[in-house]
């Protein structure tokens, strides 16, 4: 606490000595990124809070904190005494971050952030923002030089992800890249999005949590490609690599440098959704600025063919393990102490007996009884629930393994399910079925598609309030864009290759929490005179739980597609199981009937 | 056609005495209308293209016209001999006009464009795109002084629209666009879409076909109103009525002068899709601009409870003169000689019966059997099919009542339907009944909802070209923003009193088109823990042609959806109609069953 009050102490001193009246501290890095490097948690460091969304703004005499519904609860304990007042996004009474410094503020006052910290798009909505209010926004890093024990930047070494895996080349994916910029009227392009830089170089490392990243920056130019790299990162045998590729390594921060004396006839290519600022003023203004979407985030999310294979054995191993996690949790669950994270461990255990297994894709979500309620809900000794006989338990995993990204979410009952829990989780299951037996002309936007999940929930005034799918990246990020399916408008098309999630959800405060969530990849579903139809291949191989199912609820389509989906799951699943573990899925994938 | 070859002569000559190169001549006017004078039609003049939809461009030595698929025949016939090159819009092979003229015109050449013909955000959009190429966009009337034989712009008196029908004054009105304004920092609003300016100031007239409209442009600020409007529209009655309401009337054409006197420090509003671009041209450099969708768009959209009780009672005035044309029809055809223009003609004669009829709200489209293929189709003496007991009439057309606007289609049997055409009938059925039973949260977009429209029929790799829904206007527009329901993207949300029609269909390329369209009105569904749900009221009045359904594939919802229909059209429609009136609509309203 006293440490909180310190570096508020700090900080207000350095916007006096910079004249500026308010300090705005985003909870991102310089790359946008989900996850992020404690080197970059400026906001932790200025208020203590530590979740996942949130912004901190200090004036010289007030600091306040926004973050949204998730984070309510946790925010008010990490703030106490911190001197800082929490801001609750989503209610009506909360004020916006502008709003609340036109109010607290004066005219022609100084707003600075950390220019690193904020894509160039957001800053410039931001900078329009305060100009109405006749405020101004200002580039400043006023942490660095007042951070003294800030940990490190993460250096570990980087590999290279073979093209057996990746499925096509980096001087190929470079080809498909500079006839984008061509396209664009663009001699460069600077690229700071990580997942995108890993893609395109084929290379991979563990500088992040959960996504297979490594921290570096880049630049395409038609005749060149750079990496900015701490050199420690690279192995003889990357550098060889990347020499075999025609590709320059760079020191990591010398981006900024190398940006500032481009040409000043050049025309530079930037995502102003990922570039930060500072990158983005350290571009001389003399030259031109294509911004659009990154033509990488667009190439990397229609997989190869290589790549959809790979996440189809990816998934048969995922299968392997869950059908060896949950025939253990039946066998357990009333007799051994289980908890939350007692499970979510066992679970890892399994997936890490399977080859190429590289590590979790997300924090996993066990979520028993009312904790399953909770949307991004993950157990904390604190609020670890043990596991007895009775009620039903959400569970949302993935692995990284070499071949692919996996997530998936089953909802178990553990006891006998009340007709209630088994109506509401047979509305769940209809809207997923409706989403992957969903047939659509080419062309067509996830943002469409959306309500066929959500259908039979709105019929019974029923909602959830997250996407229902987010496209999935290949040993990359478990979160990955373009493409998604949401209520939310996204301009992508879903293209054959692409890989997204289905998961509807249903969440009953305070009681517990429902969601059904299989892979799906985008193919084709064929011709006719009214243009191409596209549909959607179920990836994920595990059985949907028969028991929490109202049969009387479903069409004679819908089960006919959990029969079908039942007796491909264990077809896939059977060659890499035990003869105990093919009896347990057997009895897991009996058809259903009416 | 020696015309047209003059006329082009007379540009060129135009073109080479202002340096330019290439100009553009869209087919709209000043006030972005879907239906406008003859003395603006610039694109008709100097091409001999009629159609409501095209852009020519003229260079030294090259014309061409774009133009979309409805169009290609008679653009391709008008365009004969003429000099004009046709270019088909949606064909692979086709160019975009900038493209085009980046390949036709050297570097550094002007391309122009008459200001008054464009929207300020189109032509800000195509001289960046135009700039990438290295040409320059300007604006040049070149058009005004070389066509001496132009039409004189319409003149026709208004009327004050009775607040018993509007339900709201212009002073209450104009209160809530101050306070749109006020949110906007905006001083002043530009106003220039005549169905904006016709809701705002209560007035009508029939300056353009098929809409209400007198051609005007406005001025709102914090203190006054101006119209800006030719002084012979103006009554003693008007000019009374707009003195009460404290508006301002000053020359249609003086509101080029008035904005160029405006002080330099106002803040501007303008809605950039609408304003055209000599509008914007003639505000001082030094105001601020404030740009987005006009605030009265967005409130006329929203119809109070006495516009909703007055499109009720339009409906049941429109049902009624249905009722008369069709059991006319039934009984006429194949003994009379009916053609498609006929049976439109007679379906006017019956709707001017109904008391504050004014006129239709559109031209008739009476497609039989292949002609009903054709979305757009609307007959002429050189199409204009004879209907004989056979084959499938699709017919879509609407009245404007003092009451309100309608727009209704039906499909129906002629003859005996044949399984195909019973089988496509109820896919658009399906997909009409779908839309028509939605429930929906508080917030929801057309986009998201289309998909229920359309899924039956994508089911089957079916589909179809144009949207599921427009809104419709009060008295005004049939075609009316900003809400729709369509595949594309339209970030407003559905609310409570928006009009909108449910239109899905199914078009046969020469053989028969089919599409049910009712309106609907947006209406409260109830609350849940999950939120406002939403659902629609369906406004039209006129039987669906059982004869026309293939019941096995429905659903029992669905037809009792059809059959609840069916009653409340009979009840609502009965008081009005003669005992033989009433037996034949009793027969087309007796419940279905399977």
């Amino acid at each position: 606490m006293n440490t909180i009050l310190n570096n508020l102490d700090l900080l207000r001193n350095a916007m006096k000595i910079n004249c500026v009246s308010a300090y705005i501290v985003p909870g991102t890095d310089p790359h946008a990124s989900e996850y992020f490097a404690e080197y970059w948690k400026e906001r932790v460091w200025i208020s203590g809070f530590n979740g996942s969304a949130g912004t901190a703004v200090v004036t010289t005499k007030q600091a306040a904190l926004w973050t949204d519904s998730r984070y309510f609860l946790q925010a008010a304990n990490q703030l106490e005494g911190s001197g800082f007042e929490l801001m609750k996004e989503g209610l009506a009474q909360t004020p916006d971050i502008v709003s609340w410094l036109a109010q607290t503020l004066q005219k022609g006052e100084k707003v600075a952030i950390n220019p690193q910290m904020i894509s160039y798009n957001a800053y410039q909505k931001m900078k329009a923002d305060l100009e109405i209010n006749n405020l101004e926004l200002v580039s400043i890093d006023l942490i660095s030089d007042i951070w003294t024990d800030r940990p490190e930047l993460p250096a570990n070494q980087c590999f290279v992800y073979d093209v057996k895996y990746a499925g096509e080349s980096t001087t190929n994916k470079l080809t498909k890249v500079r006839s984008a910029l061509k396209k664009s009227h663009a001699d460069i392009f600077v690229m700071s999005a990580l997942d995108d830089i890993a893609w395109l170089f084929n290379i991979r490392s563990n500088d992040v949590n959960f996504n297979p990243l490594t921290i570096a920056y880049a630049l395409v130019e038609e005749k060149n490609a750079t990496l900015f790299i701490d050199q420690k990162k690279i192995t003889a045998e990357v550098a060889n690599y990347l020499k075999s590729e025609n590709v320059d390594v760079k020191p990591y921060l010398s981006i900024y440098s190398e940006l500032k004396n481009l040409s000043s006839d050049k025309a530079i290519f930037i995502d102003g959704n990922k570039l930060n600022e500072q990158l983005f003023e350290s571009i001389p203004v003399t030259c031109t600025i294509r911004n659009a979407m990154s033509p990488v985030f667009q190439l990397k999310a229609v997989k190869n063919d290589i790549e959809a294979e790979g996440i189809r054995s990816a998934m048969i191993k995922d299968g392997v393990a869950l059908v060896k996690f949950f025939k253990w949790f039946e066998e357990s669950v009333g007799k051994q102490n289980l908890t939350e994270i007692s499970i979510a461990e066992k679970l890892k255990h399994f997936r890490s007996k399977q080859e190429n297994f590289i590590g979790e894709s997300f924090e996993t979500i066990a979520g028993y009884a009312a904790d399953g309620a909770i949307v991004h809900y993950s157990a904390t000794p604190e609020t670890d629930r043990k596991i007895v006989a009775k009620d039903i338990l959400l569970l949302d995993s993935g692995g990284q393994y070499l071949e692919g990204t996996t997530d998936i979410t089953r909802t178990v009952a553990v006891g006998m399910p009340a007709i209630k829990q088994k109506n509401d989780f047979t509305l769940v299951l209809k809207g997923h079925i409706a989403l992957a037996l969903a047939i659509f002309p080419d062309g067509t936007r996830g943002s469409q598609l959306d309500i066929l999940a959500r259908k039979a929930l709105w019929d019974e005034k029923i909602n959830y309030g997250h996407g229902t799918g987010h496209g999935v990246g290949h040993f990359l990020c478990v979160h990955e864009g373009p493409q998604n399916i949401r209520m939310e408008e996204n301009s992508t098309v879903l293209q054959v290759g692409m890989i997204i999630s289905n998961e509807p959800g249903l969440y009953r405060t305070n009681e517990y929490g429902i969601r059904i969530e299989n892979l799906v990849r985008v193919e084709e579903a064929g011709n006719s005179e009214y243009g191409q139809f596209l549909k959607f291949e179920t990836l994920t191989l595990f059985p949907i739980d028969t028991q929490m199912i109202n049969v009387d609820l479903l069409t004679h389509k819908e089960i006919d597609w959990l029969n079908n989906y039942h007796s491909t799951v264990y077809k896939k699943l059977i060659p890499n199981l035990s003869v105990e573990e093919r009896a347990w899925l057997s009895k897991k994938c009996e058809p259903i009937k009416q």
